[in-house]
C-alpha cells in the first residue's frame, strides 16, 4: 500500500549494495561479531529504555505504516456535510442509522456521543483529550525509532573503539593492520546504516502519519460539534475547509 | 524574480568550481557510483520519510520560491485603509465591488465573509485556523529540505565508510592508497555540498517566505476585523502599523 | 520485576564482552588510571552540577526503577468506577471505608480531600500542583543520568588527549606507539560505554516511568473530580477511557 | 561606545595573531582561493537564505550594536514616576508638554496615545503587538549571524575536502604532502574563525541587546498604563521595580 | 558551605593531574601561548557576547554559589504556618512585628505588602513579575557559563588548526613532528578542560540553585496570599505541601 516507503528503502539499499559490489566482494562487509555487537547492543539499549510491550508495539506500528490506507480529508469533509444535511432534515437521531456505514471507530464514537445527546462542549473536550493521548502514544512509537537511530551509531563507535584498541596493541605484522582496521570500521558502518537508512526515515514517516491522523480526527471533532450545534452547513463547510489546502477544497454546494 | 537566491547559489557554486579547477582537473571530483549512492540514497531516505506527493509539492514550492513576488506590507495597509474608508462611507456591502481588484485569494475570502455578514469573532477564528494550517503546510515544505540536508551527509559518510573498508582490505599496492581514499572522500564531499550549498539555505529561505506570508495574512485578518467592527480608521491604522518596522509606516492621514 | 531493564543491560554488556574476548584477552581493556580519570572525573563533574542529596536520590530512583511495579491504568479505572458507584449509592463519606484498600498514597490523599468536603475545583488545583512538582522531581532524577551521559564522553576525550600528548612527545621508540595509543583510546571507550550502555537508556527509562506515573495520577484526579461532582458513571468512564489506548478499554457496563 | 565588544574582538584576534606569529610567518595562513571559497561561499549561502534587504539590515544592526547607548532602566523608572506625578497634579494632558523632552520614539507614541484618550487596555494591547514584532525583527537580525556561524564552518569543510581529494590524487612527491594538507586545512581554519570569533559572539550580543530593549519597552508600557489608570504612584513604583534587580531600585519616595 | 561543588572540582582535577603525572612530567602540558589563545580568546568572545557588567556579575554569582546557604522549604512552610496562625489570632497587622525575624528580603517585601493592605491578587501578580525577572537574571548568569563552555573548545580547535598548519608546512625534520603535534593538541585539551570540568557543571549548578530559589519564592507567594485571603490553615498547609516531596512534609498539626 505505502509504495513510497518500500521504493525508498529499496532504492537506498540497492544503490548501497551496488556501490559495495562494484568495489569488491560483498563478503568483506559481513562480519558476524561486528553485526552482533551493533544490532544486539542497540537492542539491549532499547530494552533498557523502553518496556518490552512498547518495543513490540513499535514493530506493529511500523508494519501498519507499510499497510496503512490514509483517509482523504476532502472525502471526510464531504461525508461530514452529508451527515450535517441528514441531521438538519431528519434530526440528530438519524445519525444512528448512518453510523453503520462509518468504518472509523473514532468517528463512530463521536456520532454515538452526539446521538446520546451530549453537550457540544463535553463532546469536544472528551474527544480532544482522546486525540491528545493518541498523539502521545503515536509519538512514543516514533521515538523508539529515534532512540534506535541514536543508539546504533553509538554502539558502532564502541565496536570500532574495541577493534582499534586490539589492532593497536598488536601491530607486529604491518600487513594485518589494514584488514584489522577495515573490520573495526564495519561496526561504525553498520551503526550508520541502521540509523540513517532504516530508523531515521521510519521515525519521520511515523510522525508524518501521526500528523495526518490527528488532522483527520480534528476534522471529525470540528464537524460533529458543528452538526450538534446545528450550525449553518455553509459555515460548517468553510470552517472545515480552513484545515486543508485550497486546492483540495471541493464545495458540496457548487456541485 | 528572486534575485538573491539565484545570485547566492551562483556565487557559492562558482567559487567552489573555481577552487576545484585551480587545483587540478574537474574530472577527479566526478565519480558516478559515489554520486549515485549519495543522491540516490538521500532520495530513498526522503521517500521513506515523506509520501511521494509531499516530495513533489516541495519541489513545486522551491520553484515558486524562485518566482515568488512578495506582497508589500505597507501597500497592503494602504489598501486596507481604502477599504475601511469605503466601508464607512458606503457600507460594508460596498466591499463586494472592491473584491474584483483584489488578487490575493485569502483577502478575497476575508472580504466575502465580511460581506456575508459574519460576526467579527467568527471571521477571526475561521481565518486564524486557516493561517495556522497554512503555516503547518509551509513548514512541512521547509522540513523536507531540512531532512535532505540531514540525510545527504549521512549517506556521504556511509559511502566513505564503504570506500575506506575496501581500501583497507586491499593495501598491497601503496600507490593506489591515495587515489582510493580520494574517491572514498568524494561521497562525503557530495553530501556536504548537497546539504550546505543547496538544502540548508533553501530551507531557510522557505521559512523566511512563510513568515512573510503569515505576517501579510495576519494583517489581512486584523484589518478586516477592524473594518467589520467599524473601528476608527486612525486607530485601525495605528494597530496595523504596530506589525511593521517604523521606517515602513506611511500614514494615509498625513498625505 | 523490571525484566526488560535487566535483560537489556545483560544483552548489551554480554555482546560487548564477547566481541572483546573474541579479539584478544580482556586485560588490554582494563587500565586503572584511565578508569579513574573517566569514572572519577565524571563523578566530580556530577557533584559540582548536583548537590550530594540529589545524586543519592538519583541512585535510589534508579534502584526503584528495577523493582518498580507499574499500576495498570485499566485496573485503576475499574477501581475508580467502583468508588463512583459506592459514592452514588452510599454517599461520598462511604469512600472513607474504601480508603483502607487503597495502597497508593496519592489516591488516598485525593479520597481524603473528597471525604473532607473540598470543592471539586480546589481538589483539582491542589492535586495538579502536586503532580506538576512530582514531574519536576522526576525529571531532575532523569536529568542526572542525562548529565552523566554528557560528562563521561567529555572526560573520555580529556583522557585521550592526555594520552596522545604524552605519546607524541615521546616517539623515539616506534614499537611503543601502538600500545600507547591503544591506552589513550581506552578513556574514550570507557566514556562511550558509560554514556551509551548505562546512562542514556537509564535516563530514557526514568522518563518513561515518569510519564506512566503522571498518567496514573492524572486519571486519579479526573476520577475523583468526577465522583465529587456526582457525574454520570457512564460519562465518567468514557472520560477516563479517553486517556488510554482503545484496546485497553474494558467497560464495566458491558460485564 | 560599546567598549566590551571592541575590546573583546581585539583581545581574541590579537592573541590569535600572536600565536600565529610566534610559530612562523603570517604568510602561510593566507591563501586567497581558500579565503574566497569560505567567505564567498558563506555569503552565497546567506543570500539564498535571506533576501538582500535583510542582510544589509543585519550589517546596519551590527554597526548600531557598536554605537548603541543603552537606556538605564532605573533612570527610565524615575522619569516615568515624574510623569505620573505630573499627570496626577495637572491632568493627563500635561504629558503633551513633557513629550518634547522624550527622545525615545516608542515612549513618545505611548504618551501620545495616553494624551489622545485611549483606553488603558487598548494602549497595552497595541503597544504589546508592537513589542512582539520588534522582537521578531531583532531576532531575525541575530539569526543572520547565527546562520553565518553555521554556514562558514560547513564551507570550510567543503574547502578542506576539495584540498584533500586533490592532494590524495597526487601523492607522487612525498615532500609536497605536508604543505598541500596545510593549505587544505586553511579553509577549516577560516570557517572556524569566522564562526567563533566573529559571528557567534555577535549574535549573542544582538540577542542581549534585544532583551535589554524589550525590557525597557515593557517598562514603558507598564508605566504608561499605570499613569493612564491613575494608579497610586507608590504601587506603580513597586510594580516597575519588580522588573529590575534589587540593587538597581532607587525609590523616588525615600529621597 | 557548598561542599559538593568544592569536592567535585577537587576530585575531577586531582584525578586528571594524577593521570598526567603518572605518564610523564607535568611540564609537557603547559604551553603559555596555547594557554593564552584559549583563555584569552574565550574571554574575548565572552566580552563581545556579554557586557562587562554581566561578566563580573557572573563571577560574583559563581562565588555566591560556593558560599550560598539554601533555605529549607519545609522550615519555610513551618514559618509561614506560624505567620498564618498569628494573623488569624491577632490580625494581619501583627505580621509587622514578625517581619524583624525574617532575613529574606523577598519575604519581607511580601509581608510589607500584606500589612499595607494590598489585595491578594495584586500581591500575587506583582511578586510573580518579580520572580519572573529574577529567573531571567539567574538564567543570564548560568548562560554566561554555558557560552564559555561553547567558546573554549572552539578556540581550542582554532589553536590546534594553527599548530597543525605550521607543523605541516615544516615537515623537513621528522623527529619534530611528534612534539609539534603534541603542542598543537594542547589547545584542544585546554578548551575541553575549561568547558567540561569548569563551566558546564558550574552552569548546571547555577541552574539548580535558581530552581531551588524560585521554588522558595513561589512558596512565599502562595503562603502570603493564603494568609491574606484568610484561608483555613489546614488547607493552606496542604497547598504548600503539594510543592515539596512527600518525605519532607511535616505537618504542624500532628505535633
Amino acid at each position: 500500500m505505502d509504495l513510497s516507503t518500500i521504493i525508498g528503502i529499496c532504492v537506498a539499499f540497492g544503490l548501497m549494495l551496488m556501490a559495495i559490489l562494484q568495489g569488491g566482494p560483498l563478503g568483506i562487509f559481513i562480519d558476524v561479531p561486528s553485526l552482533l555487537i551493533v544490532v544486539g547492543g542497540t537492542l539491549g539499549n532499547t530494552l533498557v529504555h523502553y518496556p518490552f510491550a512498547d518495543v513490540f508495539d513499535a514493530l506493529n506500528v511500523a508494519k501498519k505504516t507499510l499497510l496503512y490506507k490514509e483517509t482523504s480529508a476532502s472525502e471526510l469533509i464531504t461525508q461530514l456535510m452529508e451527515f450535517a444535511n441528514k441531521a438538519r432534515k431528519e434530526g440528530i437521531l438519524a445519525l444512528q442509522g448512518a453510523m453503520n456505514e462509518v468504518e472509523d471507530e473514532f468517528l463512530q464514537k463521536a456520532m454515538q456521543m452526539a446521538v446520546d445527546g451530549q453537550e457540544p462542549a463535553t463532546l469536544r473536550s472528551m474527544l480532544a483529550t482522546e486525540v491528545e493521548y493518541i498523539e502521545m502514544r503515536h509519538s512514543k512509537g516514533a521515538n523508539i525509532f529515534v532512540s534506535i537511530a541514536a543508539y546504533s551509531p553509538a554502539m558502532g563507535m564502541v565496536g570500532t573503539l574495541i577493534g582499534l584498541v586490539q589492532m593497536l596493541q598488536n601491530m607486529s605484522d604491518p600487513s594485518s593492520i589494514g584488514p584489522a582496521m577495515a573490520v573495526a570500521l564495519l561496526t561504525t558502518f553498520y551503526g550508520a546504516v541502521i540509523a540513517n537508512i532504516f530508523c531515521s526515515p521510519m521515525a519521520g514517516k511515523l510522525k508524518n502519519r501521526s500528523e495526518g491522523e490527528i488532522l483527520i480526527k480534528t476534522l471529525m471533532i470540528e464537524g460533529m460539534q458543528s452538526i450538534l450545534s446545528g450550525e449553518n452547513p455553509r459555515i460548517m463547510e468553510q470552517k472545515l475547509h480552513a484545515f486543508i489546502a485550497p486546492k483540495l477544497r471541493e464545495s458540496t454546494f457548487n456541485k
